[in-house]
């Protein structure tokens, strides 16, 4: 196993701590396979079976107190300054570190916005009060909501180099993809090719295999999370792939445009293209929008009134959503301010935050335009870590 | 996809809630990549991405509140009978059903004990707090703790059929590794090889890939949730695995164990043979009292009182614990009752139910004896799924 992102990630948490002025940061769990947090990949990269607390406090100390059968592999991290094993209860050795350390603050793993720092269950939430009672620490707990966003958000080096090879076999498949492609194929035989050159390289799906691709064959076809089906690309069809790949851990995430032309068509028809420019326009307006310091609505909100303005209707979705270990990657979303994304889109933009940026428009007659382009933040700008779509590929 | 496990557990959850005298059943997630509600596998077969509700009533309906985009998917399960779509926000269509159906009781899916039955996160336990906000329905939520243990623990008779069928596989997969295996072989080796001969079937790890298998060569050898490392299988070694494969979305969980004979050696020492005697003895004392009415933790009191009687330690971890679409399924444990636990082993024994039965014994000098066999309950006593290993392998 390799740890080195880990070791990486518990060093950053740290730091974030005293950036952030908190005293401790505890992740609870237990029977991950059932229940996963989302933070134990950063912090533990192993799956826990019985109550598993990890502890990181402000001074530097890492602390695991887990089951014994657990001891020897969090001790392999080579991350953490004590590990602690127990066979009957986890609470003898967890208060007493707490007793020992004494944190005024804790954080612990709970947003109503950000699925990302929601890895506490409701049952593991009243098991902690259960188990912290008598003592002090029970009214200490705070949301980790702020501090996740930051420690999942800015990716480290390591991290950003994975996200590229990612990033670069999708495009990869793109290429297959194409020299293959003709009328009279179907959504489930592209979905099929898309399938077998992905496990020909070895990769998992970036997200559910369902729907990883989405497949969109001319007008009769939802776009969305629809499963492809029998539908044939036919002369005068768009296609639209909504797919990304997996690799050591990290999500690409790129929709991709093919434009199949009629007979004696040397380009797509003036709708088609239109289309095109206009979702263009509105992806350059949200990155130009996409800098440090800004909001994540307003982001969206530059994305949204460009594609307005030039005569669309809005995309009923955010346009765009961090990327990283899950192709949904929680925290700061550049979305409008809809009750159903609650806080995150009123994050701020930080560098080493990677994005999407995605809209999509339909064409009547002809099918759905998609775009979606994967791009880190940087201090000097936008790092487009895609090979950009900028034209729409002809078959 | 084959909705068929979905149908007749939508089926199930309709009569289970009339059984236990409940109104309604609601499963409220989102994101579920990130925090997958354990439910959601037996109720949608599909993951979500925005707030979504399913709502099961006494009455027999089911009701699916979604985002816009998984209308389509929901409804093609054909097992909802209503299913709603929307935009920016699902409470206005999630109350209104609410009031429409006025249920007494309302049963959400959070538990201390039973991560299966834990998938709600407290995040989302407080957006559902202030969702209901000036309803009569927040003062009306139970834990479907029993409830969920009763429709996940209860396996229906395709479930029992993908079990035999995962069962079988792993069973064959260890006949392959007895014909390869030889002393010198590492740990690591052998891991390697139990890999390569799942893949070729297609199929996936039961667990956590890293430690599926368990592999544990000689007496230096750590069991438990332990990496395989570089040592090497050696006369007068035993060999321990456990393994299993996920098949059509179950799970088997079995331990096997080989003995290298040294030179000259025709059966193995004394301490192996007498050590296997009485794991088999606490395994038989077990499968003795799993019945119909008991409770878990009687179970577990047999058999560790068998392998005392015998002169061994107790093993530090269950005697047993639920199988299904996890490893550890969740629900009635056949375990002590020990705080980690929680009322896990309190729950009584019911037909339909599957099962693991498994011990280990450390034999000094020669390493570990791990037994674990996967039984399912019935009213007529217990069905082996697996085929027992009642003798020790020798190599």
């Amino acid at each position: 196993m390799d740890f080195t992102i880990v070791r990486e990630k518990l060093d950053q948490a740290v730091a974030l701590l005293n950036e952030q002025r908190l005293d401790a940061w505890l992740t609870f769990t237990r029977e991950t396979s059932l229940t996963p947090d989302p933070c134990l990949d950063l912090i533990a990269g192993l799956g826990m079976t019985w109550h598993s607390a990890f502890l990181i406090f402000a001074n530097g100390e890492r602390l695991a107190v887990v089951g014994r059968f657990d001891v020897e592999n969090i001790r392999s991290i080579g991350g953490y300054t004590t590990v602690i094993g127990y066979d009957q209860s986890i609470w003898p050795a967890l208060n007493a570190a707490l007793a020992h350390h004494d944190p005024q603050t804790i954080a612990i793993n709970y947003s109503e916005s950000d699925p990302a720092a929601d890895g506490l269950t409701y049952g593991m939430r009243r098991a902690l009060t259960a188990g912290l009672t008598g003592t002090a620490y029970a009214d200490r707990l705070v949301s980790a909501e702020g501090y996740i966003a930051a420690l999942r958000g800015r990716k480290s080096a390591t991290e950003v180099a994975r996200l590229r090879a990612a990033i670069g076999s999708t495009q990869k498949i793109f290429v297959r993809l194409t020299k293959w492609l003709q009328p009279g194929r179907t959504e489930r035989q592209i979905a099929a090719f898309v399938d077998n050159a992905r496990t020909a390289l070895g990769l998992d799906p970036a997200w559910d295999a369902a729907y990883c691709p989405v497949v969109n064959a001319g007008p009769d076809s939802a776009p969305g999370h629809a499963l492809p089906g029998p539908l044939k690309l036919k002369p005068g069809h768009l296609l639209h792939l909504d797919f990304g790949v997996k690799q050591a851990g990290y999500c690409a995430d790129l929709q991709r445009n093919w434009y199949v032309r009629a007979r004696g068509e040397v380009r797509p028809p003036a709708p088609v293209q239109h289309a095109w420019a206009a979702g263009w326009a509105a992806i350059e307006a949200g990155a130009a929008a996409l800098q440090p310091g800004v909001a994540g609505w307003e982001v969206d909100a530059a994305a949204r009134a460009a594609l307005v303005a030039a005569g669309y209707p809005e995309y009923q979705h955010a346009f765009g959503h961090q990327l990283g270990r899950m192709t949904h990657d929680g925290a700061t979303l550049l979305g409008p301010r809809w009750e159903r994304y609650g806080n995150a889109p009123l994050g701020l933009i930080e560098p080493g935050q990677v994005f999407t940026l995605e809209l999509g428009v339909a064409v009547p007659g002809h099918g759905f335009i998609g775009l979606e382009e994967d791009v880190l933040v940087t201090a000097r700008g936008l790092d487009w870590l895609s090979k950009p779509q900028r034209r729409l590929w002809l078959l």
